[in-house]
């Protein structure tokens, strides 16, 4: 395998980064996951918006145009002949020795990662082999004010721990301060009620998530109501369906969570196929 | 410069860590800031158990004893041919690909980084070139059901936003979602009032600093009266004098907090040579 590493193409097991980088000292560093289909990054303008917005609330000022980003990500795509793949693009503030405070002088490190993954859509295989199981955990999700949502960031121990505490689950599901759901350690949550389509709203420290985003237009699309706002656990658990999205995932159903299992998950097999479909109309 | 890194010395440069390493991707590593004073390290035994403390609270299961660590420190020390310095050893859960969820087996990365600094004590130079000014912040310090203050880990964005909002001065002042002071981004806060050292408690999400121990062990072997408790910018601003601790500053006074000035620091200096003269006794 081939990373890219700071401007050049390397050997996997030579792609490292300086232990003074501030990505590595303090996570201080911004990331995006995207997925590959055909050889093409999906819905890269969100994923460079979201990014940029990531490196505004971190205040990393990189000089780096989103056309030369997405070119590092398709060399690295075609060094290893990837077509379909799961990447990892990384941007750290850099090493600033001798401060902790972030110098206005950032030489910002960018890491590409990737790795091959089914194809998904429509006929293909899908990356995760049963509907998943998720559990409340005690870990709360970090507020806003202490670390923004909006930025997606190297800082991610707060979703490691939750991980950790759901155990056997497939995923963590964080509630805020209030005991409301904020989402999965690293998936967005929707339920479905009375073929109403729920997600939380962004005003939580929600992960602004590009297939929560697609997955909510493909619902307006089709004509599925949509409502976002505040939830309980109550409410996932007394919900006739559940699902989780992600780039990895794509559409998820969800089996069981807590104590409750799901026998149906109709709505959400639905937007999974608009899903597929709309991968297959922008990848062929 | 040499750099230890996963078991070897490596010449700075060299010094890497591969960007798979979830200390990497995810900050997922715990450290400690240590001092070395004539070659020796400052109150070891305290940072090695708080070390532990850190490793368990992420559960990163490392084989490496306190020996070990201590040695790799050191030999980091003499390679440099360093007497006074500022050492920064980090333990990584290592790269983990595929999972996302901490797995049992980890191969944890152990990295030393060293500094030289100025001897500090009774009669030598300080590593700071005057009493620090100090700036109330908007960023909220993360709760402890979110990210546990009793970890020092490489989740160190909270208090970058944190010294990044607090502009021009020195160090910010995190407050926790009750308005409740914390401390500093990298440093415990003390203030002193009617002759009585007061310092937020550890119930409060607030990081159990070495230094903040050794001066509070200090000012008790000196009969100085010394209370922790619940406190707001309101108590620091009425203060007689307030003070910072840290492993590199070791005591500094604060010349001004927020539109507050403080014109005396007769019990942090007394403090700041309690400690100097501790360190000529245990490392001279």
């Amino acid at each position: 395998m081939y990373y890219h590493v700071d401007g050049e193409l390397v050997d996997a097991a030579d792609a490292t980064v300086s232990v003074r980088d501030r990505g590595f000292q303090y996570g201080d560093a911004v990331f995006e996951t995207l997925r590959a289909y055909g050889g093409q990054v999906f819905a890269w303008d969100a994923h460079a918006t979201r990014l940029r917005a990531s490196c505004d609330a971190l205040g990393i000022d990189h000089e780096h145009s989103e056309r030369d980003l997405r070119g590092r990500v398709h060399a690295t795509l075609a060094a290893n002949d990837l077509a379909d793949a799961s990447v990892r693009l990384s941007v750290t503030r850099g090493d600033q020795s001798g401060s902790f405070a972030p110098a206005d002088d950032a030489d910002p490190t960018v890491v590409v990662v990737a790795d091959a993954l089914p194809r998904g859509g429509v006929d293909g295989e899908r990356t995760w082999r049963s509907p998943a199981s998720a559990a409340t955990v005690a870990v709360e999700r970090a507020a806003d004010d202490a670390l923004p949502a909006v930025a997606k960031t190297h800082n991610y121990l707060n979703g490691i721990l939750a991980r950790a505490d759901a155990g056997d689950a497939d995923e963590a599901i964080l509630l805020d301060d209030d005991g409301r759901v904020t989402g999965g350690a690293t998936s967005n949550v929707f339920f479905v009620d009375d073929g109403v389509v729920h997600t939380p709203s962004l005003d939580l420290p929600v992960t602004p998530g590009i297939t929560r985003w697609a997955v909510l237009e493909l619902a307006e699309d089709a004509g599925v109501p949509v409502e976002t706002g505040h939830y309980t656990p109550r409410d996932l658990r007394d919900a006739d369906e559940l699902f989780l999205t992600n780039t990895t995932w794509e559409v998820r159903p969800v089996s069981a969570y807590d104590d409750t299992t799901y026998t149906t998950c109709k709505v959400g097999a639905r937007l999974a196929r608009e899903f597929a479909e709309e991968i297959e109309r922008r990848h062929y």
